[in-house]
């Protein structure tokens, strides 16, 4: 969604033009993918070896419990060490060495190559996520399960929005009981909805194997899958505190050696799951993500793998999980400050606001949250956009509002300039000198206007009485009729006939096909 | 307003209880005014040092026009140059003297001397400010002017707002056409409603001077007013770029040797009034502040002053002020950074967004743009709370729920503690080898209910089903409840009847008295 297609929306011919005239080329536009954060640091050197010794002295004395067999075969091999409870425990040495072999330079591959994430270094991405079960809606505020239509419509929106850089499935198809069912149809919808890089999760290694045909036919074959994996696992196979989830862990296995990076969650809730000392939160869940990476490594080693250290909060006053505050954004940071401090790459969660809707609320939790946890440097934030209510609901007005925020954040990231040019000094004694006294129409300021200055999809900017002129909108308001009209003109076809029909000939495949959809 | 306030205005009686217990003392409250920032670096020492450079060049060789005769002659006095086109020009090493002279330990005083604010170093305070001059109907989104009694109810209703620490005038009064009268009543207006620090502006001297008596009267004395100065003048000393504005000029002379604290107010408009490159933004600016410096310096050595860089965005595609970007957030850091290298109290503006309502927008750019610039460690973030409309517009509503977003920030700059208690491992390990396998009800769960987590006032974190339950209200409709029930309930009378009295004897003061105020 670029400038040029809201102006279109708002203004006449004349304003189309200028529009056209206005809109530069991609390379030049104002903000991108894998721009670098790194300004805000939350811990201090002291601070971040600190946390990595309380992980280290968890991983090695208090270790893991539930492993399944497979795991603790893999992992004893390499040093791991079961001890008389039955935890699994991983030694320093053990740990530090998976650490320096990481994986540290792939990519999460979209079936548009132009789209590829290389979650690396400072490089920030921002990409849904989540398992919202219900749908809000925008007018009146209620709340309905969601269903795979649902998600289709979801990847249909964000595969237009400008700053959403991968769709992970970010809710859950309740009108599908049977899991397997539900599970390929969660990959399918995706897939035909979007081209931008695609994560999801499966309950078990058999829905996983299922899917897996359905990737190689898109694919063209198997290797070409291998080479550039369209899709990645999202998988919680940690159950905080310190306790392997079984059918997750067979995933994680199985994932690994179809070649498909691994989001390692680790999923806490500081005060209920984990500590509610926020240094003790990332301090587990840094130790259970790098029990999932050795585990992950002893399973194929070197294998593509981001690390999810997730932490949520607690309302001590209800146990309930909140998304929203400012040690939500503490939490994250520090965990995405983790993860560079390892030089592996990681995926961190922010923008789950408290709020049920889209209200000022969803706004300013969504704003703290992504301008810290963004300018800390996390390679992808997850759950960036569209969720509510802690997780449990999705907006997808809130897509298209929080991809306005995602701009501006992403807009800080690239920073300010300071080259002599942008220093500005001739150009300031050229005005206040010889000039007309003001900037306005200054070649400076006419190249700027271009590619130095983001401006929003939905997010209005008028004077008052422009504004009241246009109906007093709200930026739901304004962001109903934005999706309203992505998705009855966004209907793109990417699954080809000839493999649509294969891949429904062998997998329950729900979605109507795309001619079809929603005629 | 405290978190139990609000838990009181929706439970019964065991909700009080609860709330009363919970509550802790207010040196144990999880974030209190002058949390240090400092942890988001905008600039490196490369970009301090070149912004410096080029703001001295600036100084020195474009200079400011338009110098009234007093400041011709103070400032040639101790060095600064008039050239040929009557541009007043600083050199260098004048500049630098002052800059290493300037007071860096003053104290913004409160008439509650426990509401003083130190704006030094890193901590970060919260302020209201600006010029609206509309404001906002939170129901129907209509504009109306703004009036005294409106200034009135702002004052207090940011006196019982936990997380803003002062009180500068937010709006203009325009039912009152003399400009006399409106200035020394919107003083009066300030000081009836909160004990806060207050910030005005004057101008023209002659009000100034008429407002001295009043605040000698409260204080008890000149004397102890001087001592306590809790009034400082905001001063737009400069009309970018770089012109003196001739009455504010006279303002500043006559505050200075009054004992008021200055703000050196520079407010231009990259892409307009300043370059479009945000650099240059930021060097024109604090080549203004610091011609202010030197110029009260010359009035009154080492008067308290405090730099006030404040360089808006334009929107280029149409000229106007735009208040709420990323691009903005960028200008104010950088702008906070800048203070901070030269070590003077900086105050910026943050919080102005664009949007005319409490919509997601207004949260979302008062998010992304107070959690950067507090994090900087800007010393005052004026304009913090309640602006709507790019500055044009007030919202009462606004404050309320600004509030809880500041209450959030303020918790991020509080950061994470990494002491061996925090860190966990033995709480790790308890709980997980001998203990239920969760934290809830944990004596370090328990403790830090009380001191470490901050829970919003009219920010929502119930379940969707709660929610619906109590009238799926949004944060805005919690507001104006809120709102409503404290301009009811706090009628402080901060102004005794027999100084009321002798105040009313020499001024116009409109506002009635305060027992048949809106009685």
């Amino acid at each position: 969604m670029t400038q040029a297609t809201v102006t279109r929306r708002r203004g006449g011919r004349t304003a189309r033009r200028a529009a056209h005239a206005a809109i530069p080329p991609a390379t030049e536009r104002p903000v991108h993918a894998g721009l670098e954060g790194g300004r805000y640091t939350p811990l201090t050197e002291g601070d971040l070896h600190a946390i990595h010794g309380a992980a280290l002295e968890i991983l090695e004395t208090v270790g893991l419990a539930d492993p399944i067999p497979s795991c603790i075969e893999l992992c004893t091999a390499r040093g791991a060490r079961l001890n008389a409870d039955g935890r699994l425990c991983f030694p320093r040495a053990l740990v530090e060495d998976v650490i320096a072999a990481a994986a540290r330079a792939f990519t999460l591959c979209a079936r548009d190559p132009g789209l590829d994430v290389l979650p690396r270094g400072r490089r920030v991405h921002f990409g849904t996520a989540g398992a919202a079960v219900h749908i809000v809606d925008a007018r009146s505020g209620r709340y309905r399960d969601s269903t795979l239509a649902d998600l289709h419509d979801a990847a249909r929106i964000v595969d237009v929005l400008e700053h959403l850089h991968l769709f992970q499935r970010p809710l859950v198809c309740r009108d599908i009981e049977d899991p397997f069912e539900m599970e390929i149809n969660t990959l399918y919808a995706c897939l035909a909805g979007t081209r931008k890089h695609v994560g999801v999760s499966f309950g078990h290694p058999r829905q996983l194997a299922a899917a897996l045909p359905m990737l190689h036919l898109l694919a063209g074959s198997e290797a070409a899958f291998r080479a550039r994996p369209f899709v990645s696992l999202s998988c919680c196979f940690v159950v905080p505190p310190l306790r392997f989830a079984e059918d997750a862990c067979r995933c994680l296995e199985a994932a690994a050696r179809a070649g498909l990076p691994v989001l390692l969650l680790a999923a806490g809730q500081a005060g209920a799951t984990s500590p509610a000392a926020l240094a003790g939160a990332v301090a587990q869940t840094m130790a259970e993500v790098l029990a999932g990476l050795v585990y992950l490594h002893c399973v194929v080693p070197g294998a593509p793998a981001l690390l999810g250290p997730w932490p949520f909060v607690s309302d001590l006053r209800t146990g309930a999980m909140s998304g929203g505050s400012g040690e939500q954004a503490l939490l994250m940071a520090a965990c995405a400050r983790m993860g560079r401090f390892y030089d592996i790459p990681t995926g961190v969660a922010s923008g789950m606001t408290d709020s049920k809707i889209c209200d000022q609320q969803a706004g300013y939790e969504i704003g703290i949250n992504h301008a810290l946890v963004a300018n800390t440097g996390a390679n992808i934030l997850y759950e960036a956009a569209g969720m509510r209510a802690s997780l449990l609901g999705f907006s997808f007005e809130g897509l298209v509002i929080d991809n306005d925020a995602i701009g501006a954040v992403l807009r800080t990231l690239r920073g300010l300039e300071t080259d002599a040019d942008s220093l500005s000094v001739e150009v300031v004694r050229e005005v206040c000198t010889a000039g007309p006294g003001h900037y306005l129409g200054h070649p400076q300021t006419l190249d700027l206007m271009r590619r130095g200055y983001l401006y929003p999809v939905v997010g209005d900017r008028s004077s008052p009485g422009e504004w009241i002129e246009r109906g007093s909108t709200t930026v739901l308001d304004r962001a109903i009729a934005l999706t309203e009209d992505i998705l009855r003109r966004h209907r793109p076809r990417y699954i080809e006939p000839e493999i649509d029909a294969e891949i429904r000939r062998r997998l329950p495949i729900r979605l109507p096909p795309a001619e079809k959809d929603r005629a």
